[in-house]
């Protein structure tokens, strides 16, 4: 019998890679000499650094960055095994959780620091570039990013702007000169794990629904929103890109749409970006179970997570998939039109929250057990 | 597909039938054609009256009785469908619930009232009588029950006892006349649910063991061991029975030892006077799956708890059997060498106690709905 395992991280408690080794321990008690492949997964958020990392046997690496008010701090990145492609987390630089609660102003915040991420990565030789784009603090249109990777944009005095670019003084962007940093991604691909579609601007633009979540008041949102239109004119008159309409271009304060200035850039499902990585099509064709998890399930685990990923890909190959969850909401059920077979969380009795999360890998052993037993009796 | 439901009640939340009826509704989504048969059980303790009345439509009756200290208070038994068997809780008159904190004193409480219980079923023509034990309040050597029977205690003046006889004026019976109560109780049979092999008398005895939690101080248990020795003397002189060695006869505060002196009395396993009372074998019999539950599993539920005697149960003939539970103790895994092949918790997030009681029918549902789904996928 060969079993995929190929889970989500249980966050605040376990990685995706000793999710699956407790699973895996679980179901060794009943199935001692089944074939198990485990695939430590992600959807693109937090996580997906270390999920890749585990699942290619590659590094990680500290650098220096600024984050996103230029404090100094640092960051990590992760290099796959081959070393071709690096696994950026925007958020490991230009976090939310980098800015004090009364500090948080995405008129100030910049994105410069996952520039510098990149930056290091390309340093190292990669080919390949994987960028996370959740929790981020910032509504820079990507410019803050660009500008660290070589971008060169220029004030209405034809003057170059040194300063870190941020929400606020995208206006006063006169021109921009992106032959360096077209230069640098010359047979560089970028995937961007995206799983929103909002525009740049406008109601369902980057500033209206993204930046109150960053400190933005109604008043900042409009300053935000009229500055990024400004941005993406500059963008189209100089580089002839639209950076403003496609689907996505909003997503992490405009980073979506200010990546769209390179060469070679794909915003993708993060979780489908995931996949793809680790070749879990490939591994769930000959598999005669699948086993899937995530730290919580509910009907917002159909909108672009692990489990949900894991199943549409096992469900072409007409696999039945087992998920093993932490908590799950009453509203669950919609992921068995998703190809989700069974669920079952991890609970064994009401402890404290911290007492509930130090057991999680207990917990998940004795459930794998249990499943394998119900899955050998029937 | 025959599915037998055999759970015990989940306490403080779902009778034994209310637990069926949850699993039979999740089992039912996923399998609307089997065929089901629900068993409410119980091991003779809290909740045997409520599921034997649910498993052989029978009713539930209510009378005025002494409780341990003598109050008046409205009491419950139950009547088989079959009006055959009375199944009565000598907690029900005399448990410990009756008393407050401050009062608990076995050398002062009476068993009496469980003998006006009885008495109450006799009064409808039951020729059966199922005695659960657990629970009470009193050290009597079942002294107070059997006076209420119509037993009749001499003193030394040879004088008529008419107080209710409690542990502390054991020591004052110098004859007995049970010629009343054993015309009564010809072709009356009794099963006493007893799952400890206690004595009487001495260091393993009911004083010693039991008296304890039930208000005894050291002095006060030599006293009342003193005295229960003393009322088996009597017994062995006045009735030719030993009272005193017979395993069991030490079960709740001597109402083990006291039975033994009425003519077809057995004591045995709680969960066996169950089981066979509800022919659970038969049902098994031709069954493909067992599901059994009950409200928490851990390493003391092999002796004696519901779901063991159910798994054995089935396990004579070669099925499988999946538990249900609340809760799922670290140390549970010693289940699996008797009988039990799978065990499900149903908790699906954290929330309070009295939160997680009020959604245990939502979480049976979905639990046995999952392990329904699992056992059609494998």
């Amino acid at each position: 019998m060969k079993i995929v395992i190929a889970p989500d991280s249980f966050k605040e408690s376990l990685s995706a890679l000793a999710v699956a080794d407790a699973i895996e321990t679980g179901l060794r008690r009943v199935l001692p000499d089944a074939h198990i492949v485990k695939i430590p997964m992600a959807d693109g958020g937090e996580g997906t650094v270390q999920s890749l990392i585990d699942a290619t046997q590659g590094t990680l690496h500290t650098t220096e960055v600024s984050d996103p008010l230029g404090k100094r701090v640092a960051a990590f990145f992760g290099v796959s095994g081959d070393q071709h492609t690096a696994i950026v987390e925007m958020a490991a630089a230009s976090g939310l959780h980098w800015v004090d609660l009364d500090k948080r102003n995405p008129l100030k915040t910049s994105s410069y620091g996952t520039g510098e991420l990149i930056q290091a990565a390309l340093n190292l030789g990669v080919k390949h570039i994987i960028l996370g784009i959740g929790g981020s603090a910032t509504n820079d249109g990507g410019a803050g990013m660009l500008q660290a990777l070589g971008a060169q944009f220029f004030n209405y005095h034809n003057q170059l702007i040194t300063e870190k670019i941020s929400g606020g003084i995208l206006d006063q962007i006169a021109r921009v000169d992106f032959s360096i940093i077209h230069q640098k991604f010359k047979g560089i691909s970028v995937e961007v794990a995206c799983d929103v579609n909002n525009p740049l601007c406008g109601e369902r633009g980057a500033s209206a629904i993204f930046a109150p979540q960053k400190g933005a008041t109604p008043n900042m949102v409009a300053i935000l929103d009229k500055n990024l239109q400004h941005y993406a004119h500059i963008i189209q008159q100089n580089l002839n890109t639209d950076i403003a309409t496609p689907a996505g271009s909003g997503a992490a304060g405009g980073m979506g749409g200010g990546l769209l200035t390179l060469p070679h850039v794909q915003l993708k499902s993060g979780v489908q970006i995931v996949l793809d990585t680790v070749c879990l099509a490939e591994h769930i064709a000959d598999a005669d179970f699948v086993i899937t998890g995530e730290g919580r399930m509910d009907a917002q685990s159909i909108a672009g997570k692990t489990p949900i990923g894991v199943a549409r890909t096992a469900k072409q190959f007409g696999k039945p998939v087992i998920a093993i969850v932490g908590s799950l909401r009453t509203d669950y059920e919609v992921v068995y039109q998703h190809g989700i077979d069974a669920v079952f969380p991890i609970i064994r009795q009401l402890d404290t929250l911290p007492e509930t999360l130090a057991n999680a890998r207990e917990n998940l052993i004795s459930t794998a057990q249990n499943v394998a037993k119900l899955m050998t009796l029937a």
